[in-house]
């Protein structure tokens, strides 16, 4: 399984996804237009517009508006991602600078600003009012998770605490977009509830598995050293289940105190962690989301596109980036 | 005149104002509450939410959605100011401090962002889709314009840049509030157009006002130095004036040259346009722009509501902050 079986259904459509962002800077300062051109040329495999094109295939809603929700999905997406990277002091991501490694935080703040409008623009522009304030709901629960995090002291573990940080951070927009898809086409309630979930299930799995890769990933592709959420005092869901089945392990009781800060103990934790079946264990977490996920599917008759959704699902838990 | 006169008609208005703008941060982080609590406290005149309310008072629009459209607007323009202090590194906004004096810049970013997710819900909670288009439009014309300047050459002069910044910067927004108060209205398409013609006029006046203030204002109301435009290499329209008249004056050649840096001179330079009549003439242009935004008002019939926003328009050219 590889990011090719489930993306070449809409490989051609995701052209037409990247064309609209595109076009968002076209009226913009030529500075401006270079920078939208860096970000997109920087984008990841589109997961987010993906699931919104695959769902909206499959109920057959119209191309035009999938593609402006895939664009407006995606710009929001990046907008968060210009933003944190400015924020964490980030110089690469996917191996290419970030914005904030060539332009001054000024620069990036206000093009991350521009492109939250242009996202919120072209939401707009799906004729959709119920899309609308979807959209600028999920662009809240967002931000607000991110302060939240930023808020909270690190390295304490809760497992509530957890699942309403990746809600945030990433099953809401997930969430959104299969919703939004289904809502734009012409599926009944009950479809469009299922595909809301759908998309609920797979992005608290995708985050999971992103949480898990950060133990066990190949270094370089997943662009950040092993452990790191540890070391800088964010403790995820391996984490949890190592706490849970060692609560007196010294360098876990020490994390309520500050001791995430000191790197030798975490790098031992990191491997503690990963000798142990903590990431096993989460993992079989994220495959109960993606069976579920699966299970949304049940009542929608049999297609290409449904077996292409189902590819996407079996995809986020196989994924090794 | 003082803001008392055209502001009673909607003293209690306003206040339904504050109450939906403190609302969007109900369900957030406590420390995101209290920001939003201190910005409204700091809150200026709240002229942009007055002239929709007058506006759409005038023209029989429901209270609800102009209640709405009011926060929505007013939470753009606190976002932009949140991202604009920072970015300049204001510690002081009308004598109170600003978010980034004590806050991070991380959790300011965010706090920003945060606003305009909630000033776009509020948008979107209007139910009209032309207005949220609107909206989108006006807050990436207000980015790209911010961007704009920034990426160009300061101290360099020209008169349809500047025109061209102050439409992004203030009249884009006092432009959408009066035309989208007309449009949730059930006045016909030519008044709405002679509503949103009212906006871009004020606004235009509006900022050349709060230019030339900067050159003659109080500096304890205007809250910073006298001429600090010109010391941060900004040319506005008195500048201009004062250019056109004195084209060798020694200090106007310098700026395309980064003469504008020179404190010593630019001081000098300050005091020459404010003992020249460049003021007077930005003036007259700014009254000018009242002139032909009372025009607008022609052919609505008179009422207290009309010479209310009458009294607004005259507010914008007698105001002293």
């Amino acid at each position: 399984m590889n990011a090719i079986t489930f993306l070449s259904p809409v490989n051609e459509q995701i052209k037409l996804v990247e064309e609209r962002m595109r076009e968002q800077a076209d009226f913009a300062h030529a500075d401006l237009r270079a920078a939208m051109e860096h970000l997109i040329k920087a984008g990841g495999k589109r997961i987010r517009p993906s699931l919104g094109l695959l769902v909206g295939n499959m109920l057959a809603a119209p191309l035009e508006k999938l593609v402006t929700l895939g664009a407006a999905v995606e710009l929001l997406h990046t907008a968060t991602l210009v933003h944190d990277d400015l924020i964490d002091g980030a110089l690469l991501r996917r191996g290419t600078p970030t914005l904030n490694a060539r332009w001054s935080p000024p620069a990036t703040v206000l093009t991350g600003d521009f492109i939250f409008a242009r996202a919120a623009k072209l939401a707009a522009e799906t004729d959709d009012l119920r899309l609308m304030n979807l959209f600028a709901d999920t662009l809240s629960i967002i931000v607000n998770g991110e302060l939240t995090q930023m808020f909270s002291a690190r390295g304490l573990i809760d497992r509530d605490n957890y699942y309403k940080r990746i809600y945030a951070k990433t099953a809401s927009l997930f969430e959104m977009t299969s919703h939004a898809a289904a809502m734009v086409s012409p599926a009944n309630d009950e479809i469009i509830k299922c595909m809301r979930e759908f998309g609920y299930q797979l992005g608290m799995a995708f985050q999971i598995v992103d949480d898990i890769l950060d133990f066990t990933g190949d270094q370089t592709s997943v662009g950040k050293p092993l452990g790191s959420d540890l070391h800088n005092g964010l403790v995820t869901l391996p984490s949890i289940y190592f706490a849970e089945s060692n609560p007196t392990d010294a360098d876990i009781l020490s994390l309520a105190n500050g001791g995430w800060t000191n790197h030798d103990n975490m790098t031992r934790l990191v491997d503690n962690i990963r000798a142990s079946d903590a990431t096993r264990k989460a993992m079989q977490e994220a495959e109960n989301y993606i069976d579920r996920a699966i299970a949304c599917l049940g009542n929608i008759p049999q297609s290409a596109e449904r077996d292409a959704l189902e590819n996407l699902a079996k995809y986020v838990v196989d994924r090794k980036i």
